[in-house]
């Protein structure tokens, strides 16, 4: 059943997916690195809902690493319910969504266009509202999703950031690196037995953190969404630094997390954090590569080797969307449907 | 026992604080203004955890309201941990901390006072790293805070934003409205045998999550925090529009949320949201001004009458502080000491 679905479908699809994005977009992108290398732009501004906000945190790791950038995230209201757009004069403005309908998104772009400043749509939906609106579209190529939790779209999203800071900042190994990304995946879909065993032991849990950090942290606000979506868990998103500051007061013998941990530059931190959660007797579940992680955590999922730290996202997903997919097969739930969600979220 | 707790005191000793605070920094930040006024800002950069980090999410929307302009989040990590601190140019940095000792927070300040970018420290200690590093310092004026979860230090926080605000777009009136806030603070100490009524009746709840918006996003987020912190309930924070990207499917009979509502512009979207929530079996509690919205929740506190909506976080924060607090004493818990936390908190 969980293998006739579409999410199943799009999950397995990501590599192909991948590769089409990059063959559709790379030469377009290049372009659109030149005007916008042409502009006085001083920060980006991204406005995004659900998985596009996902992508839209790991752009501002990426675009502050890559680009030496900083990333504001917009305050949609301020557009629609406040009528105080900000000025945003000297911003490079990107909007994300894969419907390319989400009137709040829209609402930002259309300011920064009547402001005069750079606009840049990414979305799944050419001839979309905005699309249509947009000083330059990047298309994501993912062809259509059908389940309304985005899995392709999400990760194509993250691979239009990382091309656009690749192409942007000149490095030409990190393209390199990039262009390697869809064999990495197909590795990482690997971890599908795996997901499903876990899942079927772990159907009674429904309460979990998600922790990730620096390039990470918008994997576990992309898991956390995921696990809400199919499997109705309440899993709740932190940085481990966060996570200090107040919510580990929550941690006793019934607290679960679920810690993203791919080698890098963040690894050291993120491991001395989770001993710190496992000394206060929290039982943690890896998606790792290392396998010293995952005999730390106990259970876990396995991630390829090799992952530059800066593309890891892409990847460490992977494995997590499996395990969110078979935990509400098994939990008996609709994977394409999940209750009250539409593909096409329209808010203010 | 909970009446003679520092957390007790620091709670209702929030009106004397505000009033010292614009006692203490009212000339001060008149002059500071007048130098951030002949420095080129394209937008403003905020470094936070914490209680503190709700206070800069205030002031995305604060600053994007009365003076029209982009607010970023500054990512930590970039300059602890990947070694790659962004390009401040035309920012201007501020950095909030109670203490005015987090590592984190200190490293994004430093990154800016070195590329020559205005940078401006919120803390309540004088003489704190933080304060010696940065060019201007506003102090909170909240006087010592022994309660571990900062109570008095985060209104201070809001104020100083608003106060800034107020003063740089040099609209007298809001000056005026800021002026009163003592007394609307006072008036909302008034929910506290209602709050320690309703949060005898619900010792059993664990999960909830808080709903504001726009303005007071903020204060969803800050009372998340305090419920982690003080009763280790799981709390979590969402706007509605939030909310409809993908949490919705979580919504059962047994869902709770705790929802923000003070009159203002986004009352109609967050009361619509709210029957949206109630039409699916959830129960609701409300921190509102308004008999209507109270009565839709079934449960809830009463704001005082009319409480401008841009300064209705400082008021609206406070019932639920006062919730917090009596939910952790039937539960039994130190309030003054919650398990694990520390009043500085040194993360990188």
């Amino acid at each position: 059943m969980t293998n006739d679905s579409y999410l199943h479908r799009e999950i397995t699809e990501q590599p192909a997916a991948l590769a089409r994005f990059f063959d559709g977009e790379r030469t377009h992108i290049t372009r659109v690195v030149e005007n916008l290398r042409r502009r006085e732009i001083s920060y980006v501004l991204i406005a995004a809902r659900g998985s596009s906000d996902s992508a839209a945190t790991y752009a501002k790791y990426i675009f502050g690493a890559r680009l030496h950038r900083v990333v504001a995230l917009a305050a949609p209201s301020l557009h629609t319910v406040y009528g105080e757009p900000p000025d945003m004069s000297r911003a490079l403005v990107i909007a994300i969504s894969q419907s390319g309908e989400s009137t709040d998104i829209l609402a930002v772009l259309q300011h920064a266009q009547r402001q005069g400043v750079p606009t840049l749509a990414i979305t799944n939906r050419d001839g979309s509202a905005l699309a249509r609106a947009a000083d330059e579209v990047i298309l994501l190529h993912a062809g259509e999703e059908k389940s309304i939790a985005a899995t392709k779209t999400y990760t194509c999203s993250l691979a239009a950031m990382a091309l656009l800071a690749a192409l942007w900042s000149g490095e030409k190994m990190r393209v390199e690196e990039l262009l390697a990304l869809p064999e990495k995946l197909s590795a990482a879909l690997q971890a599908e037995d795996a997901a499903r065993a876990l899942a079927g032991d772990m159907v009674e849990l429904d309460e979990w953190s998600v922790i990730g950090r620096g390039f990470n942290y918008c994997t576990a606000l992309e898991l956390s969404l995921k696990l809400k979506e199919l499997a109705y868990v309440r899993a709740e998103p932190y940085s481990p630094a966060d996570f200090l500051h107040g919510p580990f007061a929550l941690v006793d013998q019934t607290f679960r997390a679920l810690v993203i941990a791919p080698s890098g530059q963040v690894y050291a931190n993120v491991t001395e954090f989770a001993e710190k959660l496992k000394r206060e007797g929290a039982r943690l579940m890896a998606i790792s590569d290392r396998a010293e992680f995952l005999q730390l955590a106990e259970t876990g999922l396995i991630l390829p080797p090799n992952i530059p730290e800066w593309l890891s996202p892409l990847v460490a997903v992977v494995p997590g969307q499996l395990f969110a997919l078979h935990l509400a097969a098994a939990k008996g739930y609709d994977v394409d449907h999940p209750r009250r969600l539409t593909k096409i979220t329209r808010t203010l």
